[in-house]
């Protein structure tokens, strides 16, 4: 997966970690996708403060993923999901049981509150 | 929930957020029961300094709950469980189906991976 993509995807994830300032600086580059220029103005902060911010940010989203593991464990349960689903709709081949196929939206929609 | 086994809990979740010295001293206290007298003399550290440190890490355990919110999530996750597996076993019941009844074995299996 591309870096900044990983970053931006563990940002919403471990965002209300980081203080409130770093949090508007990281939003308003992976986010919003506005230059360091722009950011340094709309904050009020040096060029370099912002770079440095977000190069620290950067370090601890990946620190907390690899303490807290909760991007791969989200992609571990989709990963269950389509497993449970496929098996469902095998079963449901055989069977025809709307009961299986009612289960299916309710497999999804369960999983989808979690993710 | 006793708050004791509440912590207890969190601990075992978000101790990779806590330093060495802080999850030394949480585990010796909240998994080894130990007194605080003997924390401190285990850890060569005043009896003081052993309750300040856990009434601080009991505070950042409960406020990584509220960020993060791991524990509320691994509930939910085995409450889905339960649901999915009740709805397999109606299923079952009427169809008599092994593809189902396997199937409900590796749903658990999978959950327990997560949890």
């Amino acid at each position: 997966m591309e870096e900044r993509i990983k970053i931006s995807m563990l940002l919403d994830l471990y965002d209300e970690l980081l203080t409130d300032k770093q949090r508007d600086i990281m939003d308003l580059y992976f986010n919003d996708d506005l230059s360091l220029a722009e950011i340094s103005e709309i904050t009020n902060t040096s060029r370099q403060a912002v770079f440095d911010t977000i190069k620290r940010c950067e370090k601890s989203l990946l620190d907390y993923e690899s303490k807290l593991k909760l991007f791969s464990r989200n992609e571990k349960l989709k990963e269950i999901k389509n497993i449970i689903l496929s098996k469902l709709t095998n079963i449901n081949e055989n069977t025809k049981n709307d009961e299986i196929s009612l289960l299916k939206h309710e497999i999804e929609e369960y999983i989808l509150e979690l993710i």
